[in-house]
């Protein structure tokens, strides 16, 4: 199954865990999540577009891009804590349409049997109730992102 | 009370928070945060000398330095996710000695009467274990940190 993603968030806890697997090596999907160019092809909702303002994915640097489309605008922007090549993401994150609420995020890459990788995601939140927010809107929204990255490995265009 | 500091660490949470007051306005503790020169003269253990690698305080920069002598040598390095001047910093933070354990940190730096201003911290842990280990180490090192820095204000040299 291409589409198992677990999710785990435990009440009063200031986390949510998640694991999914995908069709392609660790360095295909760790590719996709740090070249712009492929990024921007499956992040966002279906009717979407990324506009990347600066995306410089190296240990120290920093990423910004506006969301657009289905009639609004959505900007994020945080910093690459840590880059290691295939292996893992260290990122902070934050809603520009309601700051104040930095999250740091760390992806893990891992290799499987038969030429398919695991991504294993942990984000921290500022407080249970950051954290409770952002999983009330993220379960669909990742869930898109993630079939649309299936999408674009079945497509050859991570490799 | 100058060296009035409180650290909250609730069991089984993955923050810490401290508070502490100081006789200077935000403006200028702000600037010793922010400032390579004067962030190297009250930061680590007297005794020991700060080596800056590169610090770079501003929205998106990223950090690194040493902390050198006592027979030891301790790497430190970071992102800057926010730099508001002599409002706020999140940045996030790692000890190049036990890799693989980053936290994000928050500092507000607020106005008080008189010329005196109180800075709010609060770190994230990967996890519980993580926080309780910083926690064991950091009582000591935070409150001589902080008394070289009242030091550094008395003697005029933060203004």
């Amino acid at each position: 199954m291409t589409d198992t993603r677990t999710v785990t968030a435990s009440a009063g806890e200031q986390t949510i865990a998640f694991a999914r697997e995908f069709e392609a090596p660790a360095s295909a999907v760790f590719r996709a999540h740090t070249d712009p160019d492929l990024l921007a092809r499956w992040t966002g909702p279906r009717g979407t577009e990324v506009v990347m303002r600066h995306f410089d994915a190296r240990s120290g640097g920093s990423w910004s891009y506006v969301v657009t489309g289905l009639g609004g605008e959505w900007a994020f922007h945080g910093s690459f804590h840590e880059v290691t090549e295939a292996t893992r993401i260290v990122q902070t994150f934050e809603f520009e349409g309601d700051p104040g609420h930095p999250s740091l995020e760390v992806l893990t890459f891992t290799d499987l049997d038969g030429g398919r990788s695991r991504v294993d995601g942990l984000s921290l939140f500022l407080s249970v109730a950051d954290r409770d927010a952002m999983l009330a809107g993220m379960d669909e929204g990742m869930d898109e992102n993630f079939t649309r990255l299936d999408e674009l490995i079945a497509a050859g265009g991570a490799v």
